[in-house]
């Protein structure tokens, strides 16, 4: 492959001749052959593509920046946006830790990339755009990557994960409302307990997801907020006055998203607490998402040795040596995932409480992270929803067939005997192994009439409180 | 030690003739050797002592308990409260997973306190209360060990926590604007930068501290959503009709904090996630406060062969063996509890992740990891600033011989001469070890006027933004 | 309480009249109220005793301290490692990260007991022993830290952590022989899956605990390396020639443990990576325990709505309201001290990379987190052990059931008629609700004759490997 | 894309006409798209690669595999092994957590890819081999899978993280000789501290590497154990007798690695505490690589207004607004991987804690960790040694000035003053900005002819551990 020379301020850098990017770019894939190439997010290539857009927009209009100049930049960063140059962005997470070397690249393809959309040719002496003095103008890498970070994130959670996650709990609304009266045993310890309702069962995940929402939707607030305007430091050095709040909502604008300028830039760039915070709200959805398919698995187990009340659809053959099998296979990808997000927020925590003075210099491995956890959480919620939620039923005869033996139906009459003859009753059917109403009238602690008026399960569940569980899914805090 | 003998649904128990417990406690003390007696947090025994006291108000209010059994109760919670009965409670967190034997233990307690209140012995057959039937009544441990969470972590939280972060932050605000106008050099990567202010830098804490504030409030929300009513799996079995919201409102009542009953019953007792939601807010503080006491020490490194930037109150000699070493303890105080906090975090994710079905089963551990995180932040928090922050004073002289060696104020010329021109004065300054006005004015890219006109350090840190960082310190998000 | 005036080298301090320890350690207590108080895990301070006492001892025979003094700190050390000076270590582990304080707490306790033993009082201004100059000659709160614990967590390990898990291990080895006949069905994904025996299942968690015990005695050989001999950064300034080597030999006679001195003392101040790694270990056997426990109790569930193939014991009632309720409750403790352990491994981890320089200042939450997982850990082995496994027995009925029902006996005909045409019989009797042998024999594929032959769950266990992994369980790597 | 119809028990499916998988890929395909596509790491392919030959050769071996089925399976096997069939596996991490699609990927582009090597086409309606009856003989995915992800990982560890820590090791122990006479300050609490040499302060480093080699090395014992010959539970059903022990020994042979048949064939599918183990011996090289890359980024901090001791090679502009800046971007990616390594033990902690009955169902997710912290473990290791480690040179001005500064040269004078007096000199200089002779002779506390005699820099730093400490690095456990 031929090269072409390039240039920066420690010298001259062979590079691939047909590639947009230039000397640093080329710099830091040599430097940093760590993990697969291109492991940079492409959101955070996009978002970049956004912040140049209008940064050349603004510097424009503050009459630093010549109109014709400004055009070129926004004309390349659609390029980008549209996915034109994705090919144009080779580096790696694992670069220097203010991301410099992506801004750079990013700098470079729109410099290069413009003087060919201009006529001219890659090894030009002269070039039409700079891009430190130009593309680059009023930033530095220290606010804009942590300002393509924002973008990329905002508009994945909201775009991505959270359609995705609500879609999902109102898949588990609808089962909730679906069983709202199938009475069936509860379970605590894992052992039998009094019953509930499997709608009231399914009306716990869909609160779960509710909380969750909230913490991503409260999480998001500072993440809305962007730091470019600081540049080097935070103090705006070399950006003209007024450049932090038009160039964000200027982004605004074009995003469609309400991104403001942070008010403290200094902690905009020497730490990352929106990321922190918004990570540990992916981390409570994961939580909740492995505590829901983990139910989901154990009540579809079985089919004949196991508890078996749910029913799963079946997606595809289960073993390449059982015949016949069917697993919960959605429910291990979602479970999976979680793991992988509970693990991401430790990586985020540690990496964002590493930061030192002006500038905290994990800022790629925390955007990864975050952005991978978003994007995870999205995918398996989408996925188990279509794929395994909307299609769970319920094996009616199983639900029945236990909920006639158990024992903890006994609890029903602690108001009328007292919980330590309700004791001796179950203990009594337990050991025998016959049924509490057999064990009741044989201890003689109440009358065939009254156990039969008393133990209803159907009267067990809580009219009021399952009514009010059924609207609350959707309200909760 | 002498003993008497006391049933349950199980049989006899030996118990410590003295003590107020009954058999399940005893049987628990004997069942549960692991770590230290009487773990379980006493903020969780006070919770109980809340929630019982308003359960048999509410149980005598609605007509199912005698009035003189609520005044007894009451009364037993009150001598709880007041810390008399602290010796009664010998249990430790790593027992039953739902709390039920802390539950035991405070209901055995109040039974048998009000024994001896009421005249009687605790070897009475007969007792005026039943641990079960009346002081539980209306109550299951899968809601009460919730309830009694929910307040210990919100009391603790509001009353400790919260106050000690203000304290903090505003202390950190006053050194914010003790240095207002003091300049000095910036440092990103480690490696010295555009200059900023000490008060700029000051004010990234007081905006970090805000935004955990913020996260700590937000999670508060959920914490005061209490699951008494639920009873034994959500439903409220055995609960009389509007028990669950008549509850809250007393606990409210008496603790003078806003709890509500919760939507949710069946979330509240199989999953807690408004702990997992806490508890992250309580990491996010960790890891601010990490990069904080992380900067403070290393800028007041030396003191003749580190930063030394900053002076650092001389609280003990700080070596057994270097005679006159004077070291940084309160940040490393406050590190290691960021590190303890930072872990806890994961503790309780992974404990909320694994409830099953109607209950999750690691209640204990949980309330005593969130317990443990906010009161070390609390501690930790009035430590850093009592015995450290409000005694930082700044270095001047270092201050002043750093900042005007420093090659990045170059970075001012970039607007009037470009990024590569500055480059090369910089580089040759580095290189020949001069100063960058000998460097600049060597390569003739400007002249004494413009180099002294255009490289002030005084003019690069931002008038617009240094007032606008300096307030925003308090009112971010 | 009335005071007495101690002075160190920042000048006086005011300290309880009776108490023995001085100004330093008073310094202490007032400037880190973090936390309840004297929190510092008292092996720590015993580690201290042995430390001090080799030390003089060497010290002597060196002949740079004399005899009587010698004798007088091996006379305290003697008292505190018999418990009778608990009271005087009332630090917290939230202090400098060093530990100094407590290096000096144990110096100034020496000292004054010391004076007391000699017939001097604790006013006396002229003192038998210096707190600095002879308790803790040779010796620098960097080096002597790190070896208090060293010996704290090796003692600990190998005389509580070790036996307990074996004891634990060889529990499980005998219900692995006591059922190795007890054919039952297998579960993979919780789904049914082909047969194996009850003893087989059990193996897995013998050879489980096999592994986490040795990846503990390898890590292990780390911790018995000592610091002792390094001083203040590693070099061993201010310590005589050959003190490191024999004070490390002393330690290993008084202890009968095979300590030495660590070969490179610089890492052993700089970094804690023998803490790391038991750390480690430790939460490798909490993954093991809560893969164990889960099991058991999931085994056990029911006892009529679950699976219930395993029967624990009923060590005390399971629930306030729901009488007869009998729980895991054993199983449960052990989950919890698992996800506690797999948190303390992130804040030693945290805390161990946070080390610069000479020093890494996280001891104490380092020496603190270690130290509770190994207590927990074997705390909860040594329960679960005696409270639950070793009284586990089978339910055959429930096991003979769920067997005779599986349909994935059929992966015995996959060799005989292949892979489809026996998820052709297994999904015919799956969806017709009949047994696996009425479908085969209604499809033809084979006769009564071969069905009979080839699904014999007995032989389907695999003979060869059975004999094989029952020995294989104490043996494993 | 044109299709062709492939079926498996559930019935027909579209499957890209031109691909080699099938039916159950093609399902896998549809049902999780979650993530990026492909995302199974190639390793894990090249280990079913490996395993696929062997068990044909083995099944062969015992006659229950046509030779020339055996034979054709091998070629398939080694066109998979060289890389040309890449593309022919476009499943995620995020499917079955058993893997069981990864395994039918296999079978069938084996079964396909050999139709089409035997003249046939993928449309013919009859197969040469049969992709569960023929390619998977033998085997299920509960036991190939765990194969694949031990090969997989075995074979990176040995050749790519180990030699990429012992280089680096080799490098750091040249710099600890080349810097071993080069006494400096030593810093404990980032304080000034007493001397040591360079080259002591980089052995250090050298121990820590030495440490963590150690621990990889052991975690590797376990995970050379295949799970092979277990197929669905443990048991071996369908495996004829000899055939794990065969596989294990044809996989070492083809391997050339010394891979054994795991004991317990029981615990190697239902739990993977070999990852585990591995995964921490990961996190330890990162706690490790965490200190080190810190320590020398902090000591190359300045140029001017930091430490600035060592000076690092300068590979590329460090800033896009700074001009001239140099950054220590190779530790920052270090230190970026180690945050990622620590945050993935703990994905793998959970995943490996969540196994249920016969089988742990996180595999994919463990496996993909697993690999991840290795790879970017070698080539972060690789690329700090290359672009960093080798080029690290000495500021010996910078060294002396804060040498001949230090207040804690002071030490010294302990055994000849005591620790008092020393304090008393070095608070007396420190006040007075004054030097330690000025002071001491001030106080009279020495004269200057003893003074200069005991307080020697290159006397303090200990010569016999100097000398041990250094070949020490080499030797360290």
């Amino acid at each position: 492959m031929a090269n072409r020379i390039e240039k920066d301020t420690l010298g001259e850098v062979a590079v691939p001749a047909a590639r947009y990017w230039g000397a640093q770019t080329e710099r830091s894939r040599k430097n940093f052959a760590i993990g697969p190439a291109a492991s940079m997010p492409l959101p955070i290539i996009y978002g970049y593509a956004q912040l140049k857009k209008a940064a050349a927009q603004v510097n424009a209009s503050l009459g630093i920046l010549p109109a014709h100049k400004a055009a070129l930049i926004a004309q390349v960063c659609d390029e980008i946006l549209a996915g034109k140059l994705d090919d144009e962005f080779p580096l790696v997470i694992w670069q220097t830790g203010s991301g410099t070397q992506t801004n750079m690249n990013v700098n470079e393809v729109i410099a290069n990339r413009a003087q060919v959309l201009s006529g001219g040719k890659l090894t030009d002496d002269k070039k039409i755009l700079a891009a430190n003095d130009d593309v680059n103008k009023s930033q530095s890498s220290n606010d804009s990557f942590p300002t393509a970070m924002h973008i990329a994130v905002y508009s994945e959670t909201v775009r991505q994960l959270l359609p995705a996650v609500a879609g999902l709990r109102q898949s588990l609304a609808k089962k909730a409302y679906e069983f709202h009266a199938l009475v069936k045993t509860g379970r605590t310890h894992l052992m039998d307990a009094t019953p509930l309702t499997l709608g009231q069962e399914f009306s716990a995940y869909v609160a779960q997801l509710t909380h969750a929402e909230s913490a991503l939707v409260h999480a998001l607030a500072a993440v809305r907020e962007l730091a470019l305007g600081g540049t080097a430091v935070g103090t705006g050095l070399n950006a003209p006055a007024g450049f932090a709040q038009a160039v964000a909502d200027v982004i605004a604008e074009q995003t469609g998203l309400p991104f403001i300028s942070v008010p403290n830039k200094f902690a905009a760039l020497a730490a990352h607490d929106a990321m922190v915070s918004l990570s540990a709200a992916c981390k409570q959805l994961a939580v909740s998402l492995m505590k829901i398919a983990n139910d989901i698995r154990l009540l579809a187990s079985g089919p004949r040795c196991g508890i078996g009340e749910l029913l799963l659809p079946a997606n595809e053959p289960g073993s390449s040596i059982m015949p016949g099998k069917v697993n919960p296979t959605q429910p291990e990808a979602v479970t999976m995932v979680a793991a992988q997000v509970m693990g991401n927020d430790v990586t985020v925590s540690i990496a964002g409480s590493n930061g030192q003075f002006q500038l905290n210099v994990f800022k790629p491995v925390i955007a990864a992270s975050v952005l991978q956890s978003v994007q995870l959480l999205a995918d398996a919620s989408r996925s188990f929803d279509a794929h395994c939620v909307q299609g769970i039923s319920a094996n009616q005869a199983r639900i029945d067939e236990h909920l006639s033996q158990s024992l903890m139906l006994v609890t029903a009459l602690n108001p009328h005997i007292g919980y330590y003859k309700a004791a001796e009753i179950a203990n009594k059917a337990h050991t025998e192994g016959s049924s509490l109403r057999a064990a009741a009238l044989a201890l003689g602690y109440v009358t065939a009439e009254q156990f039969d008026a008393w133990v209803n399960p159907a009267a067990m569940v809580g009219a009021e409180l399952q009514s009010n569980n059924k609207s609350a899914g959707g309200e909760d805090s």
